[in-house]
C-alpha cells in the first residue's frame, strides 16, 4: 500500500508557501498576454480547461507537480480503482471499505481494474436492460395494462442529489412520454406537492436505500404506498427497489424488481450505479443511461495523466489547494452558465463537503491543515444579477468555477443585435472571467474593481449524456485527489451522525416514550420552540 | 440626517473585539440551562427566534444594544422608510435614489411614513386588483374567449429571484387553475424547457423590467413573442409588462396592460411592488398577496423596537456582525427545513451579497473591516444527507440559520413510529442546533466532534402567505441593519456593472461589428474557448 503521509510533512508544502508569499498577480496589466492563455489550457473527453485566470505561474505549477508526486496522488487513485481499502481510519474503528465507484462504469475494456465489482455492475446493467425492455414492450404495465410514464425515485442524500442533478441536466434527452420525479425530504409538503403532479396509476416509484433502514426513505415510501393505496392501485405493480442484496427492502414479496447496490459504493459516488441507473435509464433510455457512463470511464482514465497539465481533474485538484491551503480561499464557487446544471451545485455541494469536510487525518490525528471548502454556486447568469457583486467588489476573494457550452442542447435559439442567446450566454461566462481577473481602475471608489480575484473556465460543445457524465466524474475525482493530499478519509461520513442521534432523542420525547429531565437542552428546547408535548 | 460613522470608529467595536478574546463556550457541559434556553429567545409576527446556540452572553448583548445605539441603527431605519436619500456615496457620483420598498406595504395606516410613495403603491395595487377582477370575470381572456390559466413572468435578477422564491414558498395556496412560471437566465435551453411545458393559448405573459432594456429580459421577450406568433397568437391578448413609468416598455400599443415600478425600490428589495404582486396576484388571488404585505409590514414595524432583544431583525443583524466581525466567520448557511422554501436561499443570497458585498464606505473610502459574508444553503433534511459533514467536523465554522414551522402546509401527514413527518422535520432542526453546539466527545477521533458552532432557529406556525411576507422583511431588514453598521450603501450594484462591459465587447466581436488587438485578452480567450468566429 501507498505510504500516505501528512500534507504539513511534504516538503512541496513548503516550496508552495514560499511561492504564496508573492502569486501572480492577474490584475497587472499585461498579465494575460496570448501565450498564456493558449498555454494555460488542458483537455479531456471534450471539455477545455482554462485556467489562465488562476494566481499561478510555471514555477507553481512545478510545486504543484511536486505535490502530486510526492503524495502519490496518482498511485492512490490507481488503488482506488483497482479495489484497496481508501476508506479507513488506521488505527480506529471505521468503515473499512473499498472505494469503486468507477468500477461501476469500467465495463468497457475487457481488462477492468477491479473485475468482481464490474462483474457485478454489468450484471445489474443486464438486469435493468431486460427490466426496461419490459417497460417498453408493456410486459411490465399497470393494473389496466397501460404503459408506465413516470418513474418517482424516493430517496435522499446521496440517492437523490447525483441522480436528480443528471436527470435535470439531461430532461432535453427525455423518452417520449416519459419522464421521473423526486421526493427526498421528509417534509411531508414537499411529498403531498409532488404526489399531487402526478398520475400514479402510469407511475413506478423507485425506492432507493441502501440499508432500507434510512428514517425519511422509509416515511416517504409509507406516505406513497398509502397515496397508491388510497388511488386503489396495487403497490406490487408499481413499486421498484434499488438495495443493499439482503437488506429488508431486497424482497420479491413488497416489490416488482429490486436493484443491488454494493457497500464498496458511498452514496454521494453512486450515481453512476443503480443508484442513478434505474431512474435515469427509465426516463433517458438504457443507451442514454451507458453514454453517461462512457463519458464517466474517458473521464477516469484520463485522471491517470502523470502530468498535471495533462490531467483535469487532477489540475483541478490541485488549483483548488492552491487557492484553499496557500492563498487563504475558504469557499468556491461553481457557476454553470447553463440552467440544465441547475442543481449540478447542489450535488457537489454533497459530494464535496460530506467527502473532505473533515478534522482529522487518516491515522485519527486532528488535522493542522485546512481541508474541503465551502462550495457553493447558481446558474450563471442569474447570478450575475444577484450575488456577483460581492464576487467582485465584497471583502471576500471567491475562486470562481465556470461551466459553459458552445452549442444549447434545444437548438431553439434567437438572434438579438447579431448574437444568439447561446453566444450571449458564453460570452457572459468568458466576460465574467475577465473582469474578475483583471478588475478596473476608476476614479470613482464605487466603481472601482481590484481584480486579482482567481477564476476558471470548463467548455465544452454541448451538454450531452456523454458530456454529463464525464463532468460528473471530473469533479468526483478532483475531490478525491484533495482527500488523498490532505491525507483526509474522504469516502466516510461519521460528521452526519451526531445529528441523527439527537434528533431520534427528541423524537423519543415527542412520541411519549422516552423522558428527559426538564433541565436537560433537549427539553428546554422543544419547550422554546412551542413543540413540547 | 443621521451622521455616518465608520464602523472601525465606533467605541462599542472596541468593547466587542475585547469580548471576542473569549466568547462563550457552547460546548462545555451545562452551557444550555434552561433559564439561557428560555431568556434568549424573541418573537415578533408569529415568528420565535431562538438564539441560545450563539456564543454570546449578557455582556455582549449589551456591547451589541450600544453598537446599535452608537451606529444609529434605527435613526437610520427610520430614515430609510421616510424617504430620506439613503442610496448614496457622499462626494462622489452615485445612484441618490430614497429606498422606499417598505412604503410598497405602508398601506394599512392612514400615515404612511413616505406618503407619496405609499400613495403610488394604493394606486397600482388598484390597478392591479382590477386587472385581476377583469382575468376572474373573463373580459381578460384569450383569442377564443378562455380564461388565462398561466402566468409566466419575464424578469431577472431582483425580477425574478424574490417573486419566484415567494411563489414556490406559497405554491400550496395557488387560486383553483392558476400557476405561475419563470424565464430569467439567457440560456436558450431554459426559456425552450419552460415554453414547451405551456399552453400558450391560456397564457398571460408577465415582462419585468425596470428600465426597459436589460438585454436578458429583452432577449426572452422575443424568444416568447415569436413562440406566441409561431402558435398563431396575437401578443397584445397575452402580455402585460412591469416596467418604470415611462420606459420603452410603458407602451400600451405593445401591452394589455403596464404597471408600474419605481426608481425608490431596488430591484432586489422589489417582491412587494408590482415586481411580486402582478404574478402573485394573479396565481394565489389578490388578497393573498395583500397578506403578504400585511406580514411584511408588520415586520418593519416591528423592527422600530429600540431593545435589540425585542426586534429581531435588528438582533439578527447584530448576531450576524458578532460573528462575521470578531469570531471571523466569512460564510452564513440558511437552512429552511421546508421544502417550500427551496428557492429562498437564492433570493437571499442576492438579496443580501449584492447589497453588502462591498468595499467602499458611504464616505467613498475603502472598508478596513469585513462586510457582507457569503449566504448559502439548501432545505433541511436534504442538506442533512449532505454538507452537514463539513459543518459538524470541518474545519470552518459555519454559522446556521434554521427556519422552520410547527405546522405543514398540506397537512396531509403520515405518523411512523410514533410521530409525524413534520415532528420529524422540527426535530431534526433543532437537534442539529443541539449537536452543533454541544458536540460530542468521543474516543475515536473520527466520530468527536468538537461542538462549540453557533446557530439559531427561526420557528413559526405555518407557513402563510402572512408569515411569508414577514419572514421576507425580516431578513430585508437585517440585511439594512448590517448595511448601516458597516457604514456601506446597501442598495446599488456598481460590482455588477464591470462584466456587463466586458460581455458587451466580447458579443460586439462575435456579432462581427468590433475588431480588437489579436493580443487583447477577450480575443485569446474566445480563440481558447473554440468560440471565436
Amino acid at each position: 500500500m501507498t505510504t500516505w503521509k501528512d500534507f504539513a510533512d511534504l516538503k512541496a508544502v513548503q516550496r508552495l508557501a514560499e511561492l504564496a508569499r508573492s502569486p501572480y498577480n492577474l490584475a497587472r496589466p499585461d498579465s494575460l498576454p496570448p501565450e498564456r492563455i493558449a498555454n494555460y489550457k488542458a483537455s479531456a473527453c471534450g471539455f477545455d480547461l482554462l485556467y489562465a485566470a488562476q494566481r499561478i505561474d510555471d514555477n507553481v505549477l512545478a510545486a504543484l507537480q511536486e505535490l502530486a508526486d510526492e503524495a502519490g496522488l496518482l498511485a492512490q487513485f490507481q488503488a482506488m480503482k483497482s479495489g484497496a481499502v481508501m476508506n479507513r481510519i488506521i488505527g480506529h474503528a471505521s468503515e473499512e471499505r473499498q472505494v469503486l465507484h468507477t468500477a461501476s462504469r469500467d465495463i468497457f475494456s475487457d481488462a477492468p481494474l477491479a473485475p468482481a465489482a464490474t462483474a457485478q455492475a454489468k450484471e445489474q446493467l443486464a438486469r435493468l436492460k431486460s427490466f426496461l425492455a419490459d417497460v417498453d414492450s408493456g410486459a411490465v404495465c399497470n393494473e389496466h395494462g397501460q404503459p408506465f410514464t413516470t418513474m418517482l425515485q424516493v430517496g435522499i442524500g446521496g440517492s437523490d442529489l447525483g441522480p436528480r442533478a443528471l436527470y435535470v441536466a439531461l430532461e432535453k434527452y427525455r423518452l417520449p412520454g416519459r419522464k421521473a420525479a423526486f421526493i427526498a425530504n421528509v417534509d411531508p409538503d414537499d411529498a403531498a406537492a409532488v404526489l399531487a403532479s402526478l398520475d400514479l396509476s402510469r407511475t413506478l416509484v423507485n425506492v432507493v436505500s441502501k440499508s432500507g433502514t434510512t428514517l425519511e426513505t422509509r416515511t416517504n415510501e409509507e406516505l406513497v404506498r398509502t397515496a397508491l393505496a388510497k388511488a386503489g392501485l396495487n403497490p406490487l405493480r408499481h413499486m421498484v427497489a434499488v438495495t443493499g442484496a439482503g437488506s429488508l427492502m431486497d424482497d420479491p414479496a413488497r416489490y416488482l424488481a429490486a436493484f443491488h447496490m454494493y457497500d464498496y459504493i458511498g452514496g454521494r459516488y453512486s450515481a453512476t450505479s443503480m443508484v442513478g441507473g434505474v431512474t435515469l435509464g427509465f426516463a433517458l433510455g438504457y443507451d442514454a443511461f451507458i453514454e453517461v457512463l462512457r463519458g464517466a470511464h474517458e473521464m477516469d482514465k484520463a485522471a491517470e495523466q502523470p502530468d498535471i497539465r495533462a490531467n483535469l481533474p487532477l489540475l483541478m485538484a490541485l488549483l483548488g489547494i492552491w487557492n484553499r491551503n496557500f492563498l487563504g480561499c475558504n469557499t468556491v464557487a461553481v457557476l454553470p452558465y447553463s440552467q440544465a446544471l441547475l442543481r449540478f451545485p447542489a450535488h457537489l455541494q454533497q459530494c464535496d463537503m460530506e467527502s473532505n469536510g473533515k478534522q482529522v487525518s487518516r491515522t485519527g490525528t486532528p488535522v493542522t491543515w485546512k481541508t474541503g471548502p465551502i462550495v457553493w454556486g447558481e446558474p450563471g447568469t442569474n447570478g450575475q444579477h444577484a450575488f456577483y457583486q460581492l464576487l467582485h467588489q465584497g471583502t471576500e476573494i471567491v475562486p470562481a468555477e465556470f461551466i459553459g457550452f458552445r452549442r444549447s442542447q434545444h437548438g431553439s435559439d434567437i438572434t438579438v443585435n447579431g448574437t444568439t442567446s447561446q453566444q450571449k450566454l458564453a460570452a457572459n461566462m468568458l466576460a465574467q472571467s475577465l473582469a474578475l481577473a483583471q478588475g478596473r481602475e476608476h476614479e470613482n471608489p464605487n466603481k472601482h474593481f481590484a481584480g486579482n480575484r482567481p477564476s476558471l473556465v470548463l467548455i465544452a460543445e454541448q451538454l450531452t449524456p456523454y458530456a454529463m457524465g464525464a463532468l460528473l466524474a471530473l469533479y468526483e475525482h478532483r475531490i478525491a485527489f484533495q482527500g488523498f493530499c490532505w491525507n483526509i478519509n474522504s469516502f466516510d461520513q461519521e460528521g452526519v451522525q451526531l445529528g441523527k442521534l439527537l434528533a431520534d432523542r427528541l423524537l423519543g420525547v415527542m412520541a411519549g416514550g422516552k423522558e428527559l429531565s426538564p433541565d436537560a437542552p433537549e427539553s428546554s428546547l422543544l419547550q422554546a420552540a412551542g413543540m413540547a408535548a
